[in-house]
């Protein structure tokens, strides 16, 4: 082959790609509690609705899906007490964060999140040539202090947090977006559907806040690729022109209105994730853990050491048993544990007891 | 809601949304021949694989996609003779685009197109905050010379191009490849499998060539969003650094992956596009049109002005006939029509005839 003198953008050459949790190939038998999935089934209506899309040829699958994704975004406004035009639909919620790179952050302008969070705003921020201004939680993972007036273009809070599990209030949150005097403040709210109190009404409040929802966990839909976004009319307007016009798929939108219309089965299988939630995070404790309060469909569990927690995550990958381990400044002595169904739980608290015996 | 003074990016400002062809509501009763989908049904072998991928209780869908769509990739790869390092997967064609205006080109440098082609180039250049040079097409849409050797970043060629149909050589595009110093050419080949040649080998012959291939025409799954990117390794390898992690569902991969192997279906539809679409074209040129001769599922076909052209779109609407008409420079005095099945055109040559004969 002829090569030639082609180079990436010098933000992109520099860039290292996002690593998603490890994916186990199909058919291997592990018992996967590393990248926060629900260990319940979707709604049934959701494979009834699919199927009635493909029909009996899947003649539909031959003409476009919706640009406007009517039937998802009416069921999201519906059971959100929104209305339509204050909400987008994107391909997960990493298209929407995306998105929001794309529209409102110049080259070289800065974005700010506390550290540790979700990785991946800081690769969408490497992906846009942005700049990033990141201030440390502390050991409770309390909202900084230094984001409030930071003067960045926007401000990414995922509230619950990952890896910690923990939340902010809408009193800290409409101080904090208040004080972003041309700056957005971004809820990413993928997990709040586990806790006790969300900030949607903010996205109704003011009008440089967005909230983020996403179908990958407490709709138990991670491999339909589903989010939602809320905002101002006015920012949902700006976004709709940096959106792929076909974004989602014909069986993604009606997947996800089905979804969204069964509040009830969303609601019970979140009841039971809380449910092992919290005999986990008291399980955790006992074996020693330094456990961080969840409101998440996860636990961040300290232990005394890097190391301990490395040969944790390596014992329990050897028995077949998946957490998520990040070997990272302020991380890297914890193990970020999804909360699977009670059998998987109690699998992974013997494999744990087990490490213990052996010192 | 308080009001602040968020400002979008001064090109997100400044940009019209790409506006998609008109997708009539479900159940409405027209025939559709303005966005060039397929009017055969694809593969029966699509349905059951969405179907069992789906399961008893849609359990599988649960889990996040593949984010490398190994099943997908390797039939790419099988079918077309590529090594699997060379072929990446997009969320639908325009995904991919989108991420090589990301990966390739900084704010304010140029892309070139010739004029007219695909609008969505123009869409993604102006939310890239890029500059763009266009080149006009002469009336029989050959490759402007002008485009050789231009310094532009990228240069995006459709072959067939849209909306006129017609096809580039590969040795003239080889040549516009080597003209392009440290700039990328970019093939589109949405609608190759309707051409009797394609450059597909192109991308394995020169570094800085991409080659687009697309679901959405040739295989009936516009619905499902689904594109494939054939490039050198060195220009894959770096692209996986600004696509979303997950950008297809578990749905769109099966999908795509059973359609890929059933060759033989694909082609037989095809065959049958290629058919009915020589027929059309010598029926309007009977009818008086100027017809464009089409390499695509399509034909673009002028009348003597543009009333004339905007009364046949307008009357054919009013038929519950739809054909695309671009009120725009060099294309408002034609028609692009989508060729349907058999029945849907003698339908829309016995509408024209009734226009004509009105005057």
């Amino acid at each position: 082959m002829r090569e030639i003198m082609l180079k990436f953008r010098a933000n992109i050459e520099a860039m290292e790609p996002y690593v998603p949790g490890e994916q186990p190939a199909a058919g291997t038998k592990v018992i996967k509690l590393n990248t926060n999935e629900n260990p319940y089934p979707p709604s049934p209506k959701v494979g009834a609705a699919i199927c009635a899309e493909v029909g009996d040829d899947g003649d539909r699958l031959r003409l476009y899906s919706d640009p406007k994704a009517l039937a998802l975004r009416q069921a999201a406004a519906d059971v959100n007490g929104f209305p339509i035009e204050q909400v987008l639909h994107g391909n997960g919620s990493d298209e929407l964060l995306a998105m929001l790179f794309r529209a409102f952050v110049d080259e070289g302008q800065t974005v700010a999140y506390p550290y540790p969070t979700y990785v991946l705003y800081e690769t969408l921020a490497h992906a846009q040539a942005a700049k990033i201004a990141t201030y440390d939680f502390d050991r409770e993972f309390n909202l900084p202090k230094t984001l409030f007036g930071c003067g960045a273009k926007i401000v990414f809070i995922a509230s619950p947090n990952s890896p910690s599990g923990t939340t902010y209030t809408s009193q800290q949150l409409r101080e904090l977006a208040g004080s972003l005097k041309d700056g957005l403040l971004v809820i990413d709210e993928a997990y709040a559907q586990f806790a006790g109190a969300n900030n949607l009404q903010l996205a109704k409040e003011l009008e440089n806040v967005v909230v983020l929802r996403t179908f990958s966990k407490s709709h138990s839909l991670a491999g339909m690729r589903l989010g939602l976004l809320f905002s101002s009319a006015r920012i949902v307007e700006g976004l709709w022109k940096v959106k792929d016009s076909y974004n989602l798929d014909r069986l993604a939108i009606v997947a996800g209105a089905a979804s969204l219309r069964d509040v009830e089965w969303t609601a019970a299988n979140a009841q039971k994730v809380i449910a092992t939630r919290e005999r986990l995070g008291k399980s955790l404790a006992a074996l020693g853990f330094d456990v961080v309060p969840s409101q998440a469909n996860f636990i961040f569990a300290r232990l005394k050491s890097a190391e301990k927690a490395a040969g944790a995550y390596r014992f329990l990958k050897g028995k077949g048993i998946l957490v998520r381990y990040f070997p990272a400044r302020l991380l890297d002595d914890g193990l970020r544990i999804s909360v699977g169904t009670d059998a998987e739980i109690d699998a992974l608290l013997a494999a744990l007891k087990e490490y213990f015996a052996r010192g």
